[in-house]
């Protein structure tokens, strides 16, 4: 989100970033834009053939390209091996973060054997309970909570109304998006006669540094042992990781994804939307999932997976999805077809 | 959510909202219950032909109905084109919502540079940040949340627990439920080397007026521009919208649904709750989407979708699904066969 | 979540729960541990056959298991019918939950018309509306809210950040996570000409007695009639249930699944994650339905039931996903095969 937008000239941009400049380097930019929306103070970037035709009409002051499309634009520009990444950095550099400001909110509720460091911001109306610890620079949202002896690394932002379970434990430099709940109960039951007797979930949620988790995810704590998320994994909005789950580092997972009970995920794996991954499954590292995939097995390759029902008109997938439930005695009726083929065959 | 109910004839239920009355038009009713557990002072409807049998039962005082069922009830009764939304209107008099008590509360939060304006209402515990703007006849449900330049429209209501962050837009006459959080940073990270590299999401949201948001749904703020929701919009609970996603005005979304980044909805479409959107596809005005599917491709023209395998009994299913795996083979061993058959036939 | 733990021998876990101790009966231990991770004062447990290496490795000072394992391990053991149930009694033994701290905390709101058990418990910032009753032994967590004339049963807990709309009931020992929204309007909309109408969702929700709630588990209130959860049931994370869903004693559903509008679900269900249900079906009791599944019709009979696509790599997939839309065709071009071969036979 952004502050007061200072300026920079393309130089200063290869200064920082490298890259090459073609065109004025003393342009200034102070702003970024898309292609198609871009105005004369503000710089683009092009990493989508998708989007060729907005490059070639941009107004925008300047654009970040890869070396393929170095002359596909006029504008002044900013050639460079990874533009999305060049991008991602150009922009942090010009909508800087909001500083913590640090300071206890009059309405927070902080145990006194609770340890916030002087230099970490507590929101309006947070509670943190006994043992927690804040670290230096780290913020805590309005309405969060920290339960007993949970732990909040330094410069590790929780914004309002995320809630960590008591003796969870949260890294550094960590965002935490709204809604988040951490350290919840696994779903963990017994079925005894006629009831489900309750499985005390007495793990906690290990959280490495530089990890984002999005808007109304929810972390399980471990049932016995913890539930472990490790450095750099970036996990988008509604997702769901129960007790136990080991998430290697650098993976990333998109929205509304299912991970059950004692999944172990490598690093490095790029997970899609409403996946669900089944109880105990292990997946290499490396492995790419594509969105609404149902996993029920292992993976032991690292590659690119897929399974879902491929959509079409009501119609025709009414007829086709009729016969799903026909294709084994399919497979049969074309098989006895072979045999009576090679009979008539060895007759003629 | 009903306050005390009055009671009113179905003479002035058709004065209102027009009608024919067969019976009584004296009669009054005082609320509104369903065919099957409705008691003498009340008002049931009937749009499904499912409840034929209810509809003969019924002990409700009145039932309002379609043209084709006008003589399939006895009780008195209102005929109309459209029962359903008939009866929302019916129900909407005789459930009034509780209205605005305007005033903040003591406990609030209210930053000296934020406007809330005098007829609104603004619950214990509520944060308002810099700038932002409520206003008249709104309600800002206890321990919400407003970030800072967030604006929130005249006879908006937020309930408890809502989270908006800043510099998103709110319109007119929309409701936004408990848990939901707009304008968390959307999904943007740019992979570079070893790590993910965030990309700053430094756009907003903007939603219409007469829009509906569920329970813990997640609205993020684009990445550069922003994601819009346009009037009428009717979204369920636990739906995610990813950031630039637009959805065009009175399209209505079930629960659990998951909408990737960048894309577009037209107007008046219907879509089903678990369906996952991928990003960048396009979907045009008045197109249908059942539950469950997977949607990987733009379509272009309006009309009914759909994808997902059906379920069977366990064992069924596992023989079908097994050979799902074998299907291109299938293909071919059809040609083949096909092929056989035509060399033999012209042999024979 | 454990506070100190207690130690207890062998005998004496013999004489609470049952079962038959192998080895010394005095031996005592403090803490529960994976069979994987223990040290020499804790108990495991042996119910899965994959990890009998585990098993047999443990460093455990005993170990829970059943008849057919009595001899796979050497380490002191407590022999029973169904270990994981009885894990489950010991481990609460040696986790006592945190017990209730009775009083009102001085930040929350309390409306004077609302009645709090003194031996209840209410966290700082909680919002207890007009009309509302907790019951004894009840604790209302941090930032919690319940609405006008809420019912909370003795000795329910609610977590820091739930939401309960006005009017719902909520049984006794019954627990709900953080971010959990019981009550929010159902999702009841009329098309009427241009536009969307409302429908007013005037029921309500009823939760019975030792029901367990996930965070973020979203509950609507009833259109007419109310939604009801029966007793027992259990609810994992991020679960949507809509209005006037009927949900039958003892079920338990994993987290993520979607259960439409006027579902009624049996007794004894167990349902998988990603699950969705459409709106009007009815489940039988002792249905268990797999992960992912999509089930479009009701279920008359007791049985597991499955549909989800098995996945692939993805060049596979692609091939054999492609050859989904020609399934109708495919099994014509079958009957035809079979046609052509019985005229070949006929002729030869």
């Amino acid at each position: 989100m952004s502050g007061a937008a200072p300026a920079y000239s393309l130089r200063e941009l290869r200064e920082r970033y490298g890259g090459e400049v073609i065109g004025d380097a003393d342009l200034r930019v102070s702003r970024v834009a898309t292609l198609e929306n871009a105005g004369p103070d503000a710089i683009a970037f092009f990493a989508n053939p998708r989007y060729l035709r907005h490059l070639q009409t941009t107004r925008a002051a300047a654009v970040i390209l890869g070396p393929d499309a170095r002359d596909a634009a006029t504008v002044p520009r900013i050639v460079c091996e990874n533009p999305y990444a060049y991008f991602a950095r150009v922009s942090a550099l010009l909508n800087p973060v909001r500083g913590t400001e640090p300071g206890v909110h009059a309405t927070a509720q902080v145990h006194p054997e609770a340890r916030v460091h002087r230099g970490a911001e507590v929101g309006p109306f947070a509670v943190i309970e006994r043992g927690a610890q804040v670290g230096d620079g780290a913020v805590i949202g309005a309405s969060s909570y920290l339960g007993e002896a949970v732990r909040v690394g330094e410069d590790t932002r929780l914004y309002a109304g995320v809630t960590i379970y008591a003796r969870c434990v949260i890294g550094d430099r960590t965002v935490i998006h709204s809604g988040a709940v951490i350290g919840a109960d696994g779903f963990g039951i017994a079925f005894d006669r006629d009831r489900w007797v309750k499985v005390p979930q007495v793990g906690a949620v290990r959280i490495g540094n530089d990890v984002e988790i999005g808007a109304n995810t929810t972390i399980d704590r471990g049932a016995i042992d913890d539930t472990v998320i490790e450095d750099g994994v970036k996990l988008d909005n509604q997702i769901q990781i129960a007790h136990n789950v080991h998430v290697g580092a650098h993976t990333a997972i998109a929205a509304c994804t299912g991970i059950a009970g004692s999944v172990r995920i490598g690093r490095y794996c790029r997970i899609g939307g409403l996946v669900g991954i089944a109880g105990h499954v292990e997946i290499a590292d490396n492995v790419e999932i594509s969105g609404h995939t149902g996993v029920t097995r292992s993976i032991e390759q690292a590659g690119a997976y897929s399974g879902v029902y491929p959509f079409e008109p009501n119609r025709a997938w009414r007829q086709n999805a009729a016969q799903v439930r026909h294709l084994a005695q399919m497979a049969k009726r074309i098989a006895a077809l072979e045999d009576a083929i090679d009979r008539l065959r060895s007759e003629s």
